[in-house]
């Protein structure tokens, strides 16, 4: 089964080929737009979105996309703006839980075959403003989704998580075995 | 402050590396005595062994040992001794949860500091007889308590987890900082 990954995240590609799968990337142009949904639909929206898009141009292959955001009270964070933003979302989220989502879809010929959402819940120890500081000053925050990486330096303000690690990475492992699963079946007949 | 670490685990040592903690690497080589403890307690009473141990040669400095136990039903699952003792472990395994424990002990003069152990809850989904057979083939089971890595090409069987991820690939991310934060107000008065 020729396989393509609609994303450049360097982060996917490694947790792709950790699990063994064989894939090659295009990744998608498409501008995310929330088009009145829920923020909470919007990871698999934005997943369906950059699938169908990358889809477009190689109809006759399957096309795996993925979108994560961070939610804290239900409101997404984006990455930050600048330093500032960065301290903003890296004060609001510690000492308590946030949620990370992350959507899956898989499309071909431009249709969406399948797609969802899976949701893990993660757990912040309370931060001092020195070791905020110290983090930002790293530089890691600036590209990240709520200004963190649980795969980076950020690993050490997350006291526990409550779900699919690889989820707050960026991809689904579970979920996306199991559409993957789905498609080969279908594929073998 | 100098830091050594009592194990060879390549995987602990990444994972300090990452947290941005300067230490240096002293492997014990203590034979791990259950004592009679409860098996429960063993992997804080080993990573307190493999501290002591590394201590004594080093008696100056600030020795950190762990110690990292898969339980299920509270009975220990060791490293496989052969491919049909990890395919006995993988179905055990498969279908439910099952917990990780670390232990961590910071050791100084011979003498245990402080120590402590974390427990992660574990959930596999269900496994096929031939992914696991192929999992096995992998080689990567062979030298993994419980044989299989969270961190490799066993995260694909990981349906979620509770708790902290990093103590599932062998050291507690917020308890060991915690002590290591301890140990620096100690030093610094």
């Amino acid at each position: 089964m020729n396989l393509i990954l609609a994303s450049a995240s360097p982060r996917r590609s490694a947790i792709l080929t950790q699990l063994g799968i064989p894939f090659r990337i295009e990744p998608s142009h498409v501008a995310e737009d929330g088009n009145g949904r829920s923020p909470l639909d919007w990871p698999r929206l934005f997943a369906e979105e950059k699938a169908v898009d990358v889809s477009l141009s190689h109809p006759r292959e399957f096309v795996l996309g993925f979108d994560t955001l961070v939610f804290l009270d239900g409101k997404p964070l984006g990455k930050p703006k600048d330093k500032h933003d960065a301290l903003r979302m890296l004060s609001a989220l510690s000492g308590r839980s946030h949620q990370v989502i992350s959507g899956v879809a898989v499309a071909r010929g431009g249709k969406i075959f399948s797609s969802g959402a899976e949701k893990t819940e993660v757990f912040f120890r309370s931060l001092d403003p020195s070791e905020i500081a110290e983090y930002i000053d790293s530089g890691e925050p600036m590209d990240k989704a709520g200004a963190y990486a649980i795969q980076g330096k950020g690993a050490r303000f997350v006291e526990s998580i409550q779900g699919c690690y690889y989820n707050v990475v960026g991809l689904p492992v579970t979920r996306t075995l199991k559409m993957l699963k789905n498609l080969e079946e279908i594929e073998n007949g």
